[in-house]
């Protein structure tokens, strides 16, 4: 029920306080829902031929203690609620070893191209149910 | 009493969908709080002779129109509340033309280099008194 | 002949080596040939309209001192040699004051939505000529 | 003698070109010869102990056909030339399939906190002599 993305922080990920730039702990949290996706069977075929992608609608974030140059990311993630058109992920980034980094709920919608919202595909929506 | 920050976006902004990455609004909002910071007089020599920088602490952010490149981006910010370590932010990334594309409040924390949360200079929050 | 664009150091262009971290070089580049576009009178209607959009096909860049936080950031753009669809442009990323941080050789690629070359617009080619 | 770092394309990464980023492909490289420094036992508290770290001082990329989202990323390291101060890295981003997306020299300069180059430790040295 919970998804695991492991990564590690490289440069690119840090500013010059010595630590990871706050914006870039929600590309850690991204990579893990692609990653939590593309395990539900979601691909970039699937999404173009049904024309729906997912975008943020909202994020509330705390960051906790500063991750720095070269250690561990893990991110922990799970769909905390969900409707027919959205998804409530709770997210967790630690050092997988009880140093937490970063929590944050984030809100992904289900839009057509137009970015109107819409239902999700039944697939995707019955994959919820079971694995929440 | 609000502070105003224009910029445009460009390439390195936007994603495959389109329009502008969520967590690229935290940049461009950070970039905003820099020049705010700037013109109520703070610099990085005085950061390090005071020994503090500002930190993210906690993000709320709701993402209400997707932006799209070479789009105009004003971001204004202002102080909504402050305490003597901290700052709450209320910014909102628009077109400047009543296009609001994001929302956030941004709390930052002052701290010292190692981290801990420490009072704001008197200089600065004299100023924010004054601004608020 | 020789196009402005001026722009400043921000937290997120920064690593924890203390300076700008190596890529985000290229973007002060892109933005500055963003520009440099735009005030040709290219926009994304135009590309759009067209179908043509420019890729970069490759980068020669020399780093040469590093850039800090805040420090004011001019990159100066010109072309130094294009075919019909590519532009070979010459950059160079300073303080504006004599300092400089970064040069490069960027061949930009005239592109249908295939990513297959193609001749530039007319309006473009002849804006250079004049222009060089 | 050729170092493989894998990762995938995620939005973070890609542009509204609808592919990856030009100046994101750096970031690759760098992720890449990060690995491969800690592979040879490099690490942050050496690096603070013996006062060295690497900077980039050159890059020559060729960009070659473009990567999309959700593609795999392999990337191929290995030395091509080095000093005693200087590492010319010889570096293939491809999708581990034969389809090569990018290629470049990058020259790492080891230098001390005030960005001077100086020797580097003996121990990577002699690594790479015995890995070349």
């Amino acid at each position: 029920m919970t998804f695991t993305y492991l990564t590690r922080v490289y440069y690119e990920d840090t500013d010059c306080g010595g630590v990871v730039y706050h914006a870039n702990y929600l590309k850690f949290m991204e990579r893990a829902r692609s990653e939590w996706l593309l395990d539900m069977g979601w691909d970039m075929n699937l999404s173009s031929e049904l024309d729906r992608l997912f975008v943020v609608k909202s994020v509330q974030m705390d960051l906790i203690k500063p991750a720095r140059l070269y250690d561990d990311i893990q991110v922990d993630t799970k769909v905390a609620r969900n409707g027919r058109s959205f998804i409530d992920f709770e997210q967790i980034v630690s050092n997988g070893a009880g140093v937490i980094y970063c929590k944050a709920i984030v809100r992904a919608v289900c839009v057509n191209h137009a970015f109107r919202p819409c239902a999700m595909p039944k697939v995707l929506l019955k994959e919820i149910k079971h694995d929440g």
